[in-house]
């Protein structure tokens, strides 16, 4: 079967972005590793450029248009997340003017953030109008609409976080990404397949916004109902889309987490690496503990090499006060 | 006057202490700098062993110890903070025992990261219980007591902080720290007059615990009649200490921070350069600020290099909650 990306379309967007986007670190914690007997790699988006790995895709899809000869005089996008700071960048970063389609209640931190990269923000009264009005402003001529995941350009863009850190790290066994529209876990998959053949790639996925594990099961995308309010608030996505799901189909497991193991983990690793990460990163590391647990998957005497995408590092007041308001620094990880 | 330490000796705590410790990162947020005008360089301390910078301070007075003959059969330290963690790892880093004492309502988290790092952790009722212990055990013979600032070696090895920023960049003409005993920033006086004789060295004290604030226009040290909860839980010293206060007595400004001015910058030193650091770090901003704001101090057209000292990482639960009970976003840094 013939997949919408592979490894070669990883490695052209690094060759694109390499040098505007920031070649993040890869942090370990002894402790961590002690614990759980495995050598965790965890790779530092969340000190990307916007805080998150979304600036890879953006600036690629955005380059390889400009690349192509697109005519771009304006460069449109909708997003509530770390999509429309992504975007915003990218677009000041090529010299190219653009729009950013906000619903009114998005944070005025995240709305402020989005100015500052140079973008116009627009407000809606709601998520659907906004979603409307930039479906009708792609029509014009000139006018780029960049989607946050359902666009080759942006899943190999997104990928190259993990093409890096497989420079980084030698002989990696195990990749963990979390899942929000499957963007970064296709490009993930695509590049660990080619560079990585043994390294088994899993995705994470928040428990109560489980439409990817739910289209799984049922080998067909199925929508959330309603949006979710999850902690992983970069995987509240309703459905992922045609180009991420049949990735999403090759990987080597899939696991929904409870918001008490999302706010766990965000409260060990915050207080393990001293880095600000999102609740979404932090997300991933029940994936590999789920994973790990299975006998047959490693909870054998080898410690694997495991590499964890820490994929932002955006957190708002309300949600930090939602993820501390309970003390999880009683239970040591373990396996 | 010949003060207590100088540069050599910060000079030779760093060739006795380099390599064990970590060459912690600096790090910059073009955000911040474009709204403040001047340039931020700040030293990550945070990312030190144990979290913070007084790994460097234990570590250099064991070591010397040790290289002195000194017969040390077990090492005590009396700390419910940083200094606890500090003096354990040091001491197993150095083949030693140790044993902190601390009072029995530490957070459990430190407690056991104190014990995680080899010492045995004996609790006290009191602090003063705790305190009176140490002092009673520090007499017998192979015993030795690393006091958390007021000691020549732990001030000195506490001043590599700012001797290793000042080969990472050039041209400080600006730096400062919290002040807690007064040790982080004895140290940072001795290396900075030696290496950057220009710089000006300015220290920062909660308000609430204002003891070396006093002090230092009492031209004589007093102390705190009640201990405090000031966010700045680095910072809750009731006095500084007969070789520190003449030290800070040549620093060319000090400032008192609100708890309303702690938490802001906590929380935008969190959000804007994605690392977790402790709110008594955050505190040095406001009295970079506060310098700042005096005309004749640089709110001149000619941007400065400053260096600020992120002096540790470690933030309980609770003080988490208290950190972010409010949301200080809507307000921009500025001068």
């Amino acid at each position: 079967m013939r997949l919408p990306i592979n490894g070669s379309d990883v490695r052209e967007a690094a060759s694109r972005i390499n040098g505007s986007v920031v070649h993040t670190p890869i942090v370990t914690s002894r402790l961590l590793n002690h614990w759980l007997g495995h050598n965790f790699f965890f790779k530092m988006e969340s000190l990307q450029r916007v805080g998150a790995f979304k600036a890879r895709g953006a600036l690629n899809a955005l380059s390889r248009a400009v690349e192509q000869g697109t005519k771009v005089s304006r460069v449109i996008a909708n997003s509530s997340g770390n999509h429309a700071q992504a975007v915003a960048w990218a677009a000041s970063s090529l010299g190219l003017k653009s729009t950013i389609y906000m619903p009114s209640n998005v944070s005025k931190i995240k709305a402020q953030a989005t100015a500052s990269y140079g973008a116009e923000v627009v407000f809606g009264d709601t998520r659907e109008w906004v979603d409307l009005e930039v479906a009708h402003q792609a029509k014009e001529f000139g006018t780029l609409w960049v989607p946050p995941y359902n666009h080759r350009d942006v899943m190999a863009g997104q990928g190259t976080a993990v093409l890096e850190a497989l420079t980084q790290v030698p002989d990696i066994d195990l990749i963990a990404a979390p899942c929000g529209g499957g963007g970064l876990l296709s490009g993930s998959l695509a590049i660990a397949r080619d560079l990585a053949p043994n390294a088994e790639v899993i995705g994470a996925e928040p428990l109560e916004a489980n439409d990817a594990a739910r289209s799984l099961r049922a080998t067909r995308i199925c929508s959330l109902e309603t949006p979710s309010s999850t902690l992983a608030d970069g995987a509240r996505t309703i459905c992922v889309g045609d180009l991420t799901f049949p990735m999403l189909q090759q990987l080597d497991g899939f696991y929904e987490v409870s918001e008490g193991r999302i706010a766990y983990w965000y409260q060990w690793l915050n207080h393990l690496l001293k880095y600000q990460i999102e609740p979404t990163s932090a997300m991933s590391m029940d994936a590999v503990i789920q994973h790990l647990s299975c006998a047959s998957n490693g909870n054998a005497t080898q410690p694997r090499n495991i590499l964890v995408v820490l994929s932002g590092g955006n957190v708002d007041t309300s949600m930090r006060q939602l993820l501390w308001s309970q003390d999880f620094f009683s239970e040591i990880p373990s396996l």
